[in-house]
């Protein structure tokens, strides 16, 4: 019998609730001793005091309780809405465990509905990838995993697999018969369309891998271009200190924020410039790890500066044109930017003035349906297939490769079969395979807490 | 009839689950358009696709309907769990507006449930106290006014008033009849016991104010004193750049954690000197706008360092010694500090060494205890007693005093009926008056958006 687990289920912060879920057989006897509520009726809210083991009522909450088989885990479950202070959600948490609760790992809640059969693993994946998705493309996705898009998917090319395995078996009973080369023939046809699809899947991941990220706006550029302006300006408060020394910005400064469609988080950076001062060198050294992660860059340049040739250098060979737009701002000033002008053709370039606040509304628009175009741009997938599943699926095409290559040349077709055999159990890797506890452990760690 | 109102009741961030809470008529239409359930089984919790106005699945949720008259806000309400990512959660709003709901205003939930009669003013105020309470004895008082506490000592108080009026009408009904100087002294006597429990509140509401806000610890000191060093140690990680120069912390840092009971807000501020550098200077005026409103200074000092006299002026004259600790840092270098003794003496001092983990420990231990002294320190008292509150007892008070006077001077007794009716009704205004919109308004706006 496994024991019970606790876990907060929403973030921490000031709010109105925070939901506190717990899953095992203890169930029952807390809804009685912190509840009061003997024999519950499955799926009831019930609105009660929690009262602690030493007697004192922590809070008023509502309770529900869930049946064996019948909740998230399959196993018997609570799920308690609390007034939303951490005060409150730790005293509980701290009572769950003196009644004999264990504070639960990350993503324990849904490996225990993966052992218990409720979903398989391309679900229980679904699920930390709707939680963290990005972008609307990336939470479409991990909803059609979740209905179960991709295991079908993966199923039906298993069923073909063994079927096509089960006719070239026939050929290695009975060598004797003449099976005809067109039987040979619509064998290797069938395998030959099976390791399409399979290699139809390994595109998609690399379409889909892009979308399921935290998506990074940086903001670069020499010193004193008005990069931490700009980034109070977007954010619309003054979080970042603004003066017109050079090297201001020394540490980053990050802000999460949402545009009209898309979650970014935006940085403001060190300005980039070669110093002697050892602890800017330290900012700048942040910033470049930060334009190596980042999904766009805006590289704001002051329209009124003439930069040394430096800069020129850093523009075509630090930065990745595909993912910049080049900020030239002070445009108000009307002075024309002293670089070669060769060095930004290829960059998209608008203007900006934080003395015209609409400069950086369209600003905020061009980022948003950059971003937009970038990562939103292949809305034809029906599934979202990850690192995990593509090993397996360049597995499976690996072994298909030899079945092919063998059946071909026509000799000694029955050393495709392990290889067909080992396709099949790819794929079934990829659906869910409940022996490899290092595997389910690496998975089921980086989900969130209290799912 | 109110419109139907919507808001996520859990704070935003990436985690397991979500809550949207929904208030209004619409409920039923909700619950069958986006959920498909018809005649909803009142509290029961239902496992459903939410299906969007334009036909997609938004996400699988639980949803749960409560009745008019025995929900929160005594209307028709849902509570809706989906998964906890922030695009689906403003999915699903956008689309519930999409169906006619409104986002609620911040309090909107409690004050409905107020105007409906379901809880009065002091329990409502105690929710928000409840959600924003920042030790266990703010938490404690909290739960008792939510518990109708204060509601009943008000209540109780109000009641002993409109007995005496009785008594005194009756003087001046019949000022013929002689009513005998031990009745007039026993009235004086009971209207001076209500004053004293009047002041009593007003007493206590000095001491529960201070529970009830955001503790901020702030490092402050002169440059170089080690300040990031020891806010990287309390926090546990290398949040803010630490140098040797002079300076460096030029914007202040700030970071919520919690030490062994009290959740604090650490702050790292910028060296306080004379500078000429107007970013410094900044960074040096948002520092002592901090040390104002702290709840406790951290005065970091090198142990090693001889100091101008202007630190000496500094410490004597800005800072409250009993809200401030001194840390004498880097005290492995087992040097002087160069500092008159006197201006010591009145401070609680500590030595910390970075190079010496205990020493942190032990100071993390002192912050803490050093909170939970001042704190905690009035654990007595059976109500938490607010601003409006006082406001109102003041005015009660006030009116009393010239009820005390009157009947002192035995002259024309029915002048003080009307200052025995203000005080009733000062006392009315603390447990509730509907009819006041402004100061419903200013009241319910300061609560989080949800509640």
């Amino acid at each position: 019998m496994p024991d019970t687990i606790v876990a907060q289920a929403t973030p921490t912060g000031e709010s109105a609730l925070s939901l506190v879920r717990i899953s095992g057989d203890l169930s029952i006897q807390i809804m009685e001793q912190a509840c009061g509520v003997r024999s519950p009726t499955p799926r009831h809210a019930y609105y009660k005091n929690y009262t602690s083991n030493k007697g004192n009522t922590l809070d008023q909450v509502i309770v529900t309780f869930y049946e064996e088989n019948k909740s998230f885990t399959s196993e018997k479950s609570l799920e308690l809405t609390c007034h939303g202070n951490q005060l409150i959600v730790e005293k509980i948490i701290d009572d769950l465990i003196l009644k004999g609760c264990r504070i639960a790992a990350p993503g324990e809640f849904t490996l225990r509905s993966f052992l218990n059969g409720k979903i398989d693993l391309t679900q229980a994946e679904a699920i930390a990838e709707l939680i963290g998705a990005k972008s609307e493309a990336a939470l479409e996705l991990a909803n059609k995993n979740l209905a179960g898009g991709l295991s079908k998917e993966i199923t039906k090319i298993q069923d073909e697999c063994i079927k096509q395995h089960a006719r070239l078996e026939a050929f290695i009973d009975f060598p004797e018969d003449d099976i005809g080369d067109d039987q040979h023939e619509s064998v290797y046809k069938e395998f030959c369309s099976i390791q399409k699809r399979i290699s139809g899947l390994i595109d998609i991941s690399e379409k889909t891998n892009a979308f399921n990220k935290e998506i990074n706006v940086v903001l670069i550029g020499p010193p004193n271009a008005g990069k931490s302006s700009i980034f109070n300006c977007i954010i619309g408060t003054e979080r970042s200190i603004v003066n017109e020394i050079e090297g201001t910005t020394r540490d980053y400064i990050d802000y999460n924020l949402k545009l009209k469609k898309n979650h970014i988080k935006l940085f403001d950076t060190a300005g980039i410039r070669n110093t002697k001062e050892d602890i800017e060198q330290k900012g700048i050294t942040k910033t470049l790890d930060l334009i190596r992660t980042s999904d766009l860059l805006l590289l704001v340049l002051d329209s009124a500066a003439s930069y040394p040739s430096d800069i020129e250098y850093q523009i075509k060979n630090i930065i990745d044109k595909d993912k910049t737009l080049i900020v030239l701002n002070k445009s108000d000033l009307n002075t024309i930017l002293c670089l070669e002008k060769s060095c930004l053709k290829n960059f998209q370039t608008l203007n900006t003035s934080i003395e015209n606040p609409h400069t950086i509304e369209n600003l905020i628009d061009v980022i948003d349906s950059h971003l937009d175009q970038r990562l939103n741009q292949n809305m034809e997938h029906n599934f979202y297939v990850n690192v995990r599943h593509t090993v397996a699926l360049q597995n499976a095409f690996q072994n298909l490769e030899f079945v092919l290559t063998n059946l071909k040349n026509n000799s000694e077709i029955e050393l495709s079969v392990p290889h067909i055999k080992a396709t099949v159990e790819e794929l079934g890797l990829i659906v869910g395979q409940k022996d490899n506890e290092k595997m389910l452990d690496a998975l089921f760690s980086s989900f969130c807490i209290g799912k």
